[in-house]
């Protein structure tokens, strides 16, 4: 990142001492030395830039550590409206944006559609949302200057590049410095389960876990994986693909070319399209398909649980390799509907193939809006901003 | 880690200066600058106790860094005679030890056999091993404190506990605790297949690559992971369980009360026990097994093919996940020699399911001898004393 921000993180301990506040905070210095293993000379160190910049302030002193014990613990807090950064998710649809403040808390949004998905044009409406939502607070003009961007597929963070998405039809689009012309704006771009994996882990049911996974669900089936503290990027650009373990067998065909993947089974389009082929009802809506099960169709339901089956298949599988702490399971509305329906038989096939210990990881459902998403875009350029 | 040892890796930089000598070595303090990001006065200050020591000093000075450069670059180097370690590898019938120096390379062995697994006759028959190993040489009962001990199982290495080891039948053995009491060595106790995976990442093939994944072919299928340069233990104590990811849909049950897994299809007994049955042959050893396949018997190499596509899908669905830079395949010597049978249909299976650019990890089959896994608990031994 270059340009509008001065670079307050040229350390790992300044890192380290800006983000505990930011994502603990209040918390005295004494605190953070204790949690960090600084000394108290460093901690003040990499504070006072933070301070002088107007990102950290001293909340009044409010308590002694104790008798005699010197000055009194003043908690640095953060200031959340210090700066305001702007997420967007982008779909093959629609724009969705949001303004967030340092915590990534969601104080405006707004949609866009998009009739094509051409990078000129998808860039052209991006920079419209932007004015947009710029311009309902005159705070945000003056103190917005990141803009976050999450896309489906391979996204390469450090290059601003993406690499392949099946989605939008894009490959190889250098959308950062796209984005950075028509905006004006510093652009981060990440993929969308990493960028909402990034807001969890700093800012949602990812905080004061050093390991978890978040798992997706819907049109495809996804992972964003954190563990000792970090996303998991993959030597290769490839991490996180829970959707393609072959859980199924010989069957059926996946689109990634291998045979069994969960997501070829539980992914929204073949779970329809098996409800449709088992209940001699052809082609048949998510809804519908839901609908029928709801309705104690049993071929409906058979259809509906080795989804569930595959895709706990999948988590215990996944479990087992990494440990995670928690798993932090959402998707898209029709995705969740479904997940809602199968979420028993993924908690027995998770249980009953979770190796020894690993069956104690939770698995917590979480819905999550595409507000959230974007705020995740969002998240993304924060921490991209505070992280040596 | 208490006792014999004074502590000089009391900071996260003195554990990254030592470790880049003692894994990359010689390396000059300008380099070593270079590639940590710590100020040259940070490296000299965390050099020092370990050159005070004996454990690193500097190399005549050989070059400059170019015209007027100042001070002659000194490369730091490791002395690899400062302090020897014992590694013991632990069997259901045998004990496998080896003498190291600093860097891990094995100078003396030895193996006990054993005729029974209770922890306090396995703990005697220890003592006498490493008895037996320092007396090889006056220098290693001077210069050697610490002992690793490397189990199958469940292993709490912070706690020094076997929580469980199967093939032992131990649950709950203070290893740690009575290994100290009876050889008066330091003691650090590990997993095998995390402590061969120590070894490689510090010592072996792992060497440079900040994530990868060591996989063991045999009577267990297990798998040691690297991740952002650490070895990834589990939230819950369980990680690297390759052998239970169910990649063969709903045959055959598992051990481990799942059904499909790699284990039950690829591990020596399955493998062993399908040949038998599918040639007509009844019970069979390994090797009788194997020659029935390279003799050219249809049925039993079906069995192993079976065996290499399970085995390949288990490492394409690891790699679909975390994405490591290369796969190192080692096992036991049956283990092995199965597996040259089956590689060519491991890596059919990996590069048909691996997604994308997963499919461009490296799998390097290497031989390991039960030296080099007892190697594997010394080099736990030396990364547990200089890491803080
Ligand atoms: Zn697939
Ligand atoms: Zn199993």
């Amino acid at each position: 990142m270059t340009g509008m921000h001065p670079r307050l993180t040229t350390t790992p301990a300044a890192t380290t001492v800006f983000t505990m506040v930011l994502t603990q905070g209040p918390v005295s210095r004494v605190e953070i030395a204790r949690r960090t293993g600084l000394s108290s000379a460093a901690v003040t160190k990499a504070a006072r830039p933070f301070i002088d910049a107007g990102y950290l302030e001293e909340l009044e002193a409010t308590e002694r550590t104790g008798p005699g014990a010197g000055r009194p613990a003043s908690p640095l807090v953060i200031r959340p409206d210090r700066e305001f950064f702007i997420g967007v998710k982008i779909t093959h649809d629609d724009l969705i944006g949001v303004v967030t403040d340092l915590r990534a808390r969601p104080l405006a949004s707004a949609h866009r559609p998009l009739t094509a998905t051409a990078p000129e044009g998808v860039v052209a409406e991006l920079a419209a949302l932007v004015t947009g939502l710029l311009d309902t607070d005159p705070a945000y003009r003056r103190r917005c200057h990141a803009l976050g961007l999450a896309v489906s597929g391979d996204v390469d963070k450090a290059g601003g590049l993406v690499r392949y998405s099946p989605f939008l039809g894009w490959r190889q689009v250098p959308l950062a410095r796209l984005a950075a012309q028509a905006t004006g704006l510093t652009v981060t771009i990440e993929n969308d389960v990493k960028s909402l994996t990034v807001a969890e882990q700093w800012f949602g049911d990812g905080v004061g876990a050093s390991s978890f996974a978040l798992v997706t669900v819907g049109v495809g089936i996804g992972c964003g994986l954190v563990v000792d503290d970090r996303v998991i990027a993959g030597s290769h650009g490839v991490a996180g693909e829970i959707g393609h373990i072959p859980v199924g067998g010989d069957e059926p065909a996946c689109h990634c070319g291998g045979r069994g993947c969960v997501e070829a089974i539980a992914g929204t389009a073949p779970l329809v399209a098996a409800v449709g082929a088992a209940t001699g009802r052809g082609p048949l809506s998510i809804e519908a398909a839901i609908e029928a099960a709801h309705a104690g169709d049993a071929a409906a339901r058979q259809v509906f649980d080795r989804a569930g089956h595959a895709l706990g298949l999948a988590m215990a599988s996944m479990a087992n390799l990494i440990g995670p702490e928690r798993i932090i399971v959402t998707g898209d509305v029709p995705g969740l509907a479904a997940y809602e329906l199968f979420e028993e038989q993924v908690n027995r096939a998770f249980a009953a193939q979770a190796f020894g210990a690993a069956a104690d990881c939770r698995v917590l459902l979480r819905p999550r809006t595409f507000e959230q998403w974007a705020r995740g875009a969002a998240a993304v350029a924060i921490q991209t901003l505070f992280t040596v």
